[in-house]
């Protein structure tokens, strides 16, 4: 079995990467689980009162049975969805415990998963194991240090995870503090970041760099399917103005559609497989954006026209037959 | 069995409310089933000789059994349609006829359901006892009187019939006679509907009267689901052109579209349950349009982006766990 | 069996009408096939090694064995195709050859399919009388001059051949030399085509002399459905603006639409039954079409707006019950 982690559905992936403990049970099935607490938000169960971390710092559930007792009560929400199921199979395969989640059962099932977390068969490395997991692969942004990458080489333990390349921070100009990141994008790399040329060069080499941690992949998603092949001078001033912070919306999602077509061109050079996956409108919800940030499980598919948005990047390297580009449809 | 019944779809309201016998079998099957006779269009039979009245006054059939005879020479072309199932199934178990509708039976069936039609078992309130309706929502214009529901309270008859608010005439710039519409809306009220504020605040004074008259939502059908959450000073503005009747065709959806959320807002106040059933384009036929007006059975589905048209009202509202809103999609 | 022939999934032409042998399996299946060779293509083949001729004439495979074993040895990536499905029904009823086709059956396939073109049943004309055809309609240009048409008709064969009107290069402001085409247009009928009504009047002829050829019908094919009914005196700037070639990508999409509602008009007219097939993007791939032309199987359905897009082609004629238009969706 392979598995690939997104940054958004993973909890804190220090814990699974020095092998600590897993904390306790609402920490490891609720806070993290975008799936889960949006769903509970829906019906009206707060973010704070299942513990999700607020931006400002402010108060927030941290009473880790509190939050479970929460989410027993409450289980029943999540009937016919997928989270159920995994959630069921979850409990009674990997922990042995199989009565029905309720306001009844939550203390029983809170003491049983707390009593196994402490022992070391349910340590990360040693499920991962259990699991019989071959590769698992984690997407990092590339001003992401990879220490973790780094420490499990140097941990001497033989399971492979891989990173792969999510450069999001750095290609899209509506991203939080863009600016900011290209300028550290910079100096990470070394390069002149202030410059299209230098820009791309940094691309370039932080792809090596993401490849020595077992990266055999880039990762891209956007609202939108767009990709755009200019004319490199055109492309040029194009980023001076996102550099600048002075892009339009349209040209904020040209920019990210042209980054598109210069990441497949990087991958005909590396070898890096390209995985795109449009269509997903991201932090629908203004509100909880301020408030608990980006990803909490405010994403909604919307339809996508692919036709004419992949026709650039398709001129531009669609001849390739080395190049391997993935596309999640819907 | 709760039944809801749309302005377009029935015939003349005051016949049911005041529980006089239905005319005859063409004025009670044919000439006001959109669905019969859009049917029967598309087919080349002329709306005038099924008794559709024209906006000029121009001559039509009204000879009802004439007009039943067309209605059964043709009744082959509603084969496999709901409305055929609809009527058989009315026929046989409403009027006791069960044949099948033709030229050759036509008088037979003509004459069987007129005779029942005479008798008061087949008087509308009979009907609804035999029935068994607990509950029968109307929609009215914020300038219907509600006589009708009036005079059902006075007649002491305890059916249950209520009325819904569907603010069309008085919400959407596009629609015939809108600023005579405001005009009148503001004398019903009180208010000073030349304002945006006097505007609103004959909205929620509006609302409040249905709701004696046992409404419990409203109802907003457009043919986009935009929404929008401008600042009170801008929507101001644009109400102000509007009533100018100076709005463009995108500044009439923009003003249609921040009425939904300020419906929205009213009904955090007075709990009425919002429906949006947006979609839908009317009056496709320009020609039906000009000689029968509104709501002749041309309506067609358009597809509808509900993710991005949404969201203004989502942000502006989407966190009160007690406002409900019914969305109807497709 | 009635069959309908595109011209962009024929062939010669001239072969089938004049009756001559089929040239050999390489050029009868694999060559003139752009279902066959766009699959092949996007599995790296090149359109070169299959025989597909270059725009500039330069250097492609013309080996016929060559393709065919190239083709035979690719076989098993038609797996599953319609294309699969039709090829081993043919190669089986109508060649009786029943192996499964792949490197190591390519000779025998081969030397088996040539061995029967030599023969006079297996001569276009014996096949149309075998397969019991009872119309072949295929589609022509306003410029062609009908010369198959013409020789079937002297040659004394009673095969039942027709043409089809489909005018796109002289109705599509974007096709290759469209000013050139609406020039030879109006020599071909005499008439002034370097003005709206002079064009109208061309259409008008060229349409009943395709009638003379057996057409029962138009055809068009764009890529949106959108039709237009502008005021002729707007339709006629917009002609000149396309003849001057200074029409916008909006406008030659609007000149397209207009043109449709004018094809409907003259349809009104004369009886032809006007076939709408909207939503290609046509020649998607602009390497292969600069390298083959247009046609070459790089087709792609997008999604089509048909409510909105229809409406001032049916305002314009929608109430005529003697013209049939036929709209194929998806």
């Amino acid at each position: 079995m392979a598995i690939s982690l997104n940054e958004s559905e993973t909890g804190d992936k220090g814990e699974v990467f020095r092998d600590v403990h897993f904390p306790d049970p609402a920490h490891l099935f609720v806070t993290p689980d975008h799936y889960v607490f949006r769903m509970l938000h829906s019906q009206g169960i707060s973010l704070e009162s299942l513990g999700v971390p607020r931006v400002d710092g402010g108060d927030v559930e941290t009473d880790a049975r509190a939050i479970w007792r929460r989410f027993a009560e409450n289980y029943h929400l999540l009937r016919g969805t997928p989270s159920r199921i995994w959630l069921d199979h979850s409990f009674e395969t990997v922990f042995g415990w199989s009565s029905v989640l309720s306001a009844d059962t939550a203390d029983d099932a809170y003491d049983h998963i707390s009593g196994c977390l402490l022992q070391d068969d349910y340590r990360p490395r040693a499920l991962f194991e259990r699991f019989n997991i071959e590769l698992l692969s984690t997407t990092e942004s590339p001003l992401d240090d990879l220490r973790w990458h780094k420490e499990i080489r140097q941990s001497g333990w033989n399971g492979r995870v891989v990173t792969a390349y999510r450069p999001d921070p750095v290609v899209d100009p509506e991203y939080e503090g863009f600016t900011e990141n290209v300028g550290r994008f910079g100096e990470l790399t070394g390069e002149d970041t202030t410059t299209w040329q230098g820009y791309l060069a940094a691309h370039r080499l932080r792809r090596r760099y993401f490849m020595e941690f077992g990266a055999t992949s880039t990762d891209h998603g956007y609202p939108t399917a767009r990709t755009e092949s200019f004319p490199q001078a055109e492309a040029s001033a194009l980023f001076d103005k996102a550099l600048a912070g002075r892009c339009t919306a349209d040209e904020a999602d040209a920019f990210r559609g042209q980054m598109l077509t210069e990441m497949a061109r990087m991958s005909q050079d590396d070898g890096l497989v390209m995985q795109i996956h449009p269509g997903s409108v991201r932090n629908h919800s203004a509100d909880v954006y301020a408030r608990f940030g980006r990803d909490k499980g405010f994403d909604i598919p919307r339809r996508t026209d692919f036709v004419q948005a992949l026709t650039p990047l398709l001129n531009a390297v669609g001849n390739d037959p080395n190049l391997t580009i993935i596309l999640y449809a819907g």
